[in-house]
């Protein structure tokens, strides 16, 4: 298998086992001397998927865009199934792109059925083979917890989520072996967990926080988006337009959080969405601040009908 | 820094923090072409660490041994002060051996205040940077969990043991970058969930179990034998010599995990010893037979004085 070359790439090489993404990376990071940035996601690529990509290639010679839809990070009674999915779509788009080397898309990767047959994996011992996601009681039972920042914030009211995607990470880091990964910080929870999950597991590879790409509207972008009513989509313009009133108000003085929050849930609820959190957090430990003194992030999640969505405002003053 | 070359290798290199680790393993694995091994320590060498480290020649051209006592997988209740260390004759041993190419023993692997000065590993976004171990509440809080196999067996009483064994592992996996790592299959859980780990977090390594050594009394080796008054280390073959016992009349037609276990447990309480537990497990899952129909493990942890002492026995009739 020959990697494309970065300049000349206009298609992306689709690679969906984890031995050749593996194979792959080595040849394009130790042969060709190239360093590699991945940018995971769960598919349904929007404008916030492709400033990632543009973020990587700030930091990196090639970048592979891994699209795998993470069971281990849904609960049973979320929304996996109705997860909005276009591989062809998905594809086109990074095609279009033109700066994507390959695309990573694994078929399941909590499936260990081959486990003995891939170079460096047989395990000595007779380990039972044969796995699938904890979900499906098939034989995972590893997971990476970050303890503390995994608490609080989404992780109330979706307690496997971050478990989730620190494992699915891990896993990622392992297969595709990147120098550089960029997380999007609308998931800010998320985006903080990675970096301290990198840290205190001495991966030796770097994690960079990309900025929020928003509708014109200000409507942060989000695959779950598409799952929105026209009307519940105007509703949710009350996330951000009332975050970014805190904002200004903060900025401009306001440095009780309490008021802050009040603000914010009571122009959210009176749009009709239902409060899942509102909080000021510390932007580093995530520790609920009570006055803006230090740099914060106002972190919302707030549901329009069927649909969860979340978003974020740092404030640095 | 140049390698030792392995045949000429009389006498190994220390290595004491991770970037130059990382860096060592990198030249001798992608410069020269070596495979490298890993062997993971407590230091305290005896017998039973040689074997580990000969059996690490029979898979990898070069060999890292790890000496670190980690405090993650020792309770504050538990015997992390009085843990044996003696590095001078440890590394004397290694020299003699001849064969270790490399010695790895970090000061602290849960120091993360100079995080931001190493290559690659600067967190983006302002992370604060200084941690501990979880014990002298400093900030790290990263821990690798194999949620099943860590239950039972020595997970019963010493809850957070191997939580602290795979998250260590990990990072030592990721600093140390080997093909291959040697365990002990005296600590046959630890072996098990080690397997584990390296199969769900899709590590790209081989696990290898080397087999108990025993002193020429049946007496598991073990760094906290030293601890042992005279009478309590006679006292203490009742383990071995109730196990062989077993193993035996197992291998003759008695099926009875009952009749096998309390055989056991009768032998070391009248011998002086307490009991942590004596149970027969399935190799592959840890899970407690009740008749010996498939390859089981017959596992024991028990108390003499002050010292806790573990052994086992395959029984695969």
């Amino acid at each position: 298998m020959t990697p494309p070359k970065t300049e000349s790439c206009s298609f992306p090489l689709v690679i969906t086992d984890q031995s050749s993404m593996r194979k792959w990376s080595r040849t394009v990071r130790h042969r060709q001397g190239l360093t590699l940035a991945l940018v995971p996601t769960m598919g349904y690529l929007h404008r916030g998927h492709i400033a990632l990509i543009e973020e990587a290639r700030k930091h990196a010679d090639a970048i592979v865009v891994s699209i795998y839809v993470n069971p281990g990070q849904f609960a049973p009674s979320e929304d996996l199934s109705t997860y909005p999915r276009d591989f062809p779509g998905d594809l086109e788009k990074l095609r279009v792109l033109g700066c994507v080397n390959a695309v990573f898309c694994p078929r399941d990767l909590y499936d260990y059925r081959d486990a003995g047959s891939r170079g460096g994996r047989r395990d000595e011992g007779g380990v039972a083979a044969r796995s699938c996601v904890e979900e499906r009681e098939c034989g995972h039972e590893t997971w990476v917890r970050v303890e503390r920042l995994e608490k609080g914030l989404c992780g109330k009211s979706r307690p496997v989520f971050f478990r989730g995607v620190a494992t699915v990470v891990c896993k990622l880091f392992h297969v595709v072996e990147p120098d550089v990964a960029v997380f999007g910080k609308k998931d800010y929870q998320q985006w903080r967990i990675i970096q301290r999950m990198v840290r205190d597991l001495d991966f030796d590879l770097r994690i960079i926080g990309s900025e929020i790409v928003r509708e014109d509207d200000g409507l942060a972008m989000s695959s779950r988006n598409v799952n929105l009513t026209p009307e519940e989509r105007q509703k949710a313009l009350s996330i951000s337009r009332s975050l970014s009133m805190a904002k200004h108000a903060a900025e401009n003085g306001e440095h009780g959080c309490q008021i802050l929050k009040d603000s914010v849930i009571r122009a959210i609820e009176e749009a009709g969405g239902r409060i899942d959190y509102a909080e000021i957090v510390e932007q580093d430990t995530l520790e609920a601040a009570t006055e803006i003194r230090s740099p914060v992030v106002f972190c919302v999640a707030a549901w329009f009908g069927k649909v969860r969505l979340i978003d974020n405002m740092e404030i640095d003053s």
